[in-house]
């Protein structure tokens, strides 16, 4: 309940330019971050107690961790402006739709596109990119390259 | 007017956790809402006398009902965060745009997934699920599950 | 800095209805926009310096002009709900991923759809539509109208 008004007066504030108070916040809260994190206005972290985050790491304007079950974000990391980490889910076949929440695993060199989602249970693996607005609902291969509704895989990255 | 700033104010409001305060104030402005209504934050709701909602329904947060035309949402309905349900339209046949609008109707037990978009004049029958991110530009069959842009049905739901 | 703290208090503000202020602010910041513009509440717009919009366009609500680069917008342009014009792109070949930036153009009569995303780099030529939710990577064919992510042409634009 602290954190809910932290949140909303301080971290994820449009106004607030000063991402060291927000990642003092954050990790007064329970978040594992590491080094040169940058975060841009209007982030949108659930639960920071359930994040963790490696070295320079970028969190892009308006992207939302909605992280009702773990986040683990490797090093060198970029998730792009407005887009979502998504953890939560409903057993659909249960006709009151419990929770069926699921961690999110994003690696090494990973790149999250803009307005992108990752779904619940999702891993993605080193150096693997989503493009922009694109839904990922499976593991994505490392140095994968992944578009669409549901994505799928259209090429491989080469990193020279 | 008057609902334009209570909206900005307080319903909308990121800060506001008291969804008692949120749903006297749609209906002061002529929402018809049942019973025990679930209202995240930063749901953002264009016209509230244009809205019905049924019982045991969940609005996740920052969803939007751009209801420029009448919204019906029958009961144990769970709109996704996210999610917005778009009934303003133009004519694109016309030089000038005009508007079209239509209506939109969830029947009860459906599923709005996170971050999708119901177009105008879209049905969705009972128990039907839009899945994370996808477009809804047809209506929906009972039990249907629809994932895409274009949304197309891939499965049917089975509730044990 | 002084645009950021202007942006973030006056002209995104989702309480300001007055849109001659903002449109005021845009230009005062080095916007070059024509006449009858609409200007919807919580348009973020990254750089107006960058910024050319022609005669009666419209910028509907919570769209995000993130503009890094140029965008240089025509006259008669809806940009409609959520919607996204995203110059900012990554060299993903490159272990650091510098900043790949690229202009957009929107022709005259064109209409972005709601929730949709254009690309860095892209022009839309005269008359074209982006459905909703749609994402438009290449150059869109004037009075083309574009579906899906990535966006292909589904049908060809008659105005009466």
């Amino acid at each position: 309940m602290l954190w809910y008004m932290v949140n909303a007066l301080i971290v994820r504030a449009s106004w607030n330019p000063m991402m060291g108070i927000k990642i003092f916040l954050l990790r007064a809260f329970g978040a594992k971050i590491g080094k040169g994190l940058i975060i841009k206005n209007e982030v949108r972290i659930k639960s920071p107690w359930f994040l963790t985050i490696g070295d320079n790491c970028w969190l892009g304007e308006r992207c939302w961790i909605d992280n009702l079950d773990r986040v683990a974000i490797g090093s060198n990391v970029c998730i792009s402006q407005g887009a979502m980490l998504l953890t939560g889910n409903h057993d659909y076949k249960v006709a009151t739709m419990p929770y069926r929440n699921a961690p999110i695993v994003i690696e090494d060199g990973a790149w999250i596109g803009a307005n992108s989602t990752v779904c619940p249970g999702v891993t993605v693996y080193r150096n693997a990119i989503l493009t922009v607005g694109s839904i990922v609902t499976k593991d994505m291969d490392a140095n994968g390259i992944y578009q669409g509704n549901p994505a799928v895989k259209i090429r491989t990255r080469k990193i020279e």
